[in-house]
């Protein structure tokens, strides 16, 4: 470090520490090494390490324990295991955040932005050179086919392709329970219009995706929200409360890696919740598009795995882990299925015939199990970088969630900051991120940003983060 | 015909007069040869070919006009060239046709079944080695981008594609005016979504396409009908008598050729509905998909070319004329151009990006513009072939349109028959029809039945026809 300016020396310290945190080498509870052995290694003054050390632990990362050293925090600054105090449902509310939803939506689109707030995983991380080979393939070899309508369930090799791939998930089921959709949002489009009317109640969890506001709004559905926790997802009991306390028609989860605050429902959650949704004759949605993106060792399962009813319809697509441009979804509509296929039907007849041929040719090929632990793993590691880059640059009261799958990060702000006007300040520095506030149909996240950590880690990004701390910092009340 | 079997020499007379017909070598009003030419000509003896050119008399093919022998008939029997008494518009009714036109789809979908129930061109007359290769060479040079998410409005490149192709029609419009839909019936429901609410009156032409009915149904739309004729399609009077009596929503006609009986709204009633719907305020959509398939010199206007309020919502596709399961159609939606880009977005985000840079390539070619002459110059054959075959093999107070564009025949049977009972017996032939009851909402068309000639002319199409007109014989009350 000997080349490094003066007035910088603090600060390859702090990154040799977080360096080694985030590499595992340094893990939470573990001592950091001494002043004086930091001194040696790094070739500065005992002085600067304490600058460095004094400024990571007034940000909450490492923690001096007296005539002991300094350790690497056991707590990180992160949103509370269970921010829920169980508090009761919602009132049923006419979903109204259609315009704000949109101006995000349009901001967030736009291709100059540092995409941190677009909820997948980038082009570099998919495997685009083998879809391009494949559906070549396909075309050459199956031309007639690629050009023709499909079945309106779909073709019969892409089902059986899917229904082999959800194993993974715990789910058994066989092509025919299955219907191609473009996408996980039309699968839920039309799982939605399958067992709802304009008027009816629909529950959500809150914090929930802002693209079921919309669609909520769309079919002029009202939403009862209950907690979502960042941690342990949604809790059965506050399901069965809202279910007796309101005629509700459908709810709509996302058990595994809840978009925004990475919420993972446990396995004996799911099952009671779907018990619990099964009894009472209310049909249960879940959104299943983040479950393959699991960090840990073990794939979480998905609601429809405990389903013995039918009363389940499951959503996913390949959107998030394949290839977004393909529009390649599912929907395993239970005993809904009928109905489903007819919604399909009257909406566009039948999903792209060269899509689901060249995402059938990809899953036959197994190619994507590579391709999906490769992706786990990048994503980890962003997931933690971008931490702890947070960590660094942002107010030391932020707090932040440890998704262990997916592909964003669900940030608190200081209670005084707005995040339509945080927004909108990083959208002056072409950073793109979603304001809290469009993840709800009541006033609360106002504080809360979400984070994409689906883009590879770079210079941009590292300065990104610097920026937004820095904004956030400006911003803060003092 | 020496080698002929007795017993059908007469037939080889009566094919080789209607071949003659067939081939334009004979037109209505034409002398057919002599008893005496004919005879030499097809070496058979003068009785068999009297006996032919009886039952072409009695079949209403040919004329006897007395000392001056046979003439090809000035009137071939067909639909009134105007059925319709300018009939009132019916109330508005529920629609309530979704069992009887599900079981309809389910067996016209048969793939063992002669394909005369659906309304499209077959693989042969599409350029499918065309579209594989553009499609191969996009992938290889935009990889990226194929696999990439497209703009909610669909990618730049093929909406610019779509505004030049569409001029044609008539209508001018920039790519920004156009919404990227995954086919024309998705590009309807959008549209239909857009400006309804359930249980809102939407007015139709009657007959109209049976997916039209399930998309009302399923929004919970009503509709109201007036009368389309297979010549002159929709009269601006029904269209404003029907706006004064009831409180209509919207409309949807299909000006070109409509599905099933053909009809041509010609271009001045085309303005005028345009004018009458303006004033009124009352939202009109348009499916203008078998616009390009037209058998004249001219292509048919759109109602959106006469459209100078921006109240036509334009809706289309390339799946009748270029490649059905690519799944690429659009709404250019006038001043409902927000509302429908949201609806887009919640219901799949964005059609397919391959699909979309493909079709884009193709039209950018130029090569569509060889293929859609090829195509038209193929319906129109096996419009003219199929028709002389029904008009042999079928009773002779079978009477049917006579359409100058798209892929469909649409044939009134004798009163007595039933057409479910005939489409049911049709497929214990594995022979596919469309009923006409499932083109209204009320009772009627009972005794109709649509046919595709979208297929090559084959040995088995001759079977099948004569098959069905074989049934129609037996069926008809004496």
């Amino acid at each position: 470090m000997a080349g490094h300016n003066e007035p910088f020396r603090y600060m390859a310290v702090q990154q040799k520490v977080l360096d080694m945190i985030e590499a595992g080498t340094l893990s939470p509870g573990d001592k950091i090494p001494s002043l004086r052995r930091m001194s040696a290694a790094m070739r500065v003054s005992l002085s600067t390490v304490n600058q460095a050390y004094v400024l990571l632990e007034e940000q909450g990362i490492i923690q001096a324990k007296p005539k002991s050293g300094y350790f690497v925090s056991p707590e990180r600054p992160s949103l509370a295991p269970c921010i829920k105090q169980h508090a009761p449902p919602t009132p049923p509310t006419p979903v109204t955040r259609g315009e704000m939803i949109r101006m995000v939506l349009r901001e967030v689109g736009r291709t100059d932005n540092l995409p941190l707030g677009v909820a997948n995983a980038n082009d570099e991380l998919l495997p685009i050179h083998q879809m391009t080979r494949i559906m070549g393939k396909i075309l050459r070899e199956n031309p007639i086919q690629a050009t023709s309508y499909a079945p309106i369930q779909g073709w019969p090799e892409l089902r059986s392709a899917v229904a082999r791939h959800i194993m993974d998930s715990g789910t058994a089921c066989t092509p025919d329970d299955i219907i191609i959709t473009s996408g996980a949002l039309e699968a839920l489009n039309i799982g939605l219009r399958a067992v709802t009317r304009p008027g009816d109640n629909v529950l959500i969890q809150s914090p929930t995706y802002y693209c079921f506001l919309q669609l909520l709004e769309h079919l002029g559905l009202r939403a009862i929200e209950i907690p979502s926790c960042p941690t342990c997802g949604v809790c059965p009991s506050d399901v069965e409360k809202a279910l007796t306390k309101f005629d509700i028609t459908a709810a709509i989860f996302t058990p595994n890696y809840n978009n925004p605050d990475g919420g993972l429902t446990p396995d004996d959650a799911k099952s009671a919740v779907v018990r619990i949704m099964a009894e009472r004759g209310v049909p249960l949605l879940e959104d299943e598009i983040y479950g393959d993106l699991h960090f840990t060792d073990d794939r979480p399962r998905s609601f429809k795995s405990f389903d013995e009813t039918g009363n389940v319809l499951s959503c996913s697509s390949f959107s998030k882990s394949i290839c977004p441009g393909y529009r390649i979804g599912w929907i395993i509509p239970g005993k809904r299925y009928s109905k489903c296929l007819e919604l399909k039907a009257t909406i566009n007849v039948s999903s792209a015939s060269p899509s689901q041929l060249a995402v059938a040719g990809y899953l036959h090929s197994g190619q994507h199990v590579r391709h999906l632990r490769r992706l786990r793993a990048a994503l980890s590691k962003q997931m933690t970088t971008m931490s702890e880059h947070i960590y660094r640059y942002f107010p030391k009261n932020t707090k932040l969630t440890r998704p262990q799958g997916g592909v964003v990060l669900w940030v608190e702000l200081d209670q005084s900051i707005d995040s339509i006007e945080f927004f909108r300040k990083a959208a002056e520095y072409n950073i793109g991120v979603a304001p809290g506030v469009v993840f709800s149909t009541h006033d609360q996240y106002n504080n809360f940003i979400r984070l994409s950590f689906g883009y590879p880690w770079s210079d941009a990004m590292a300065d990104g983060i610097a920026t937004l701390g820095k904004l956030a910092t400006e911003m803060q009340s003092a």
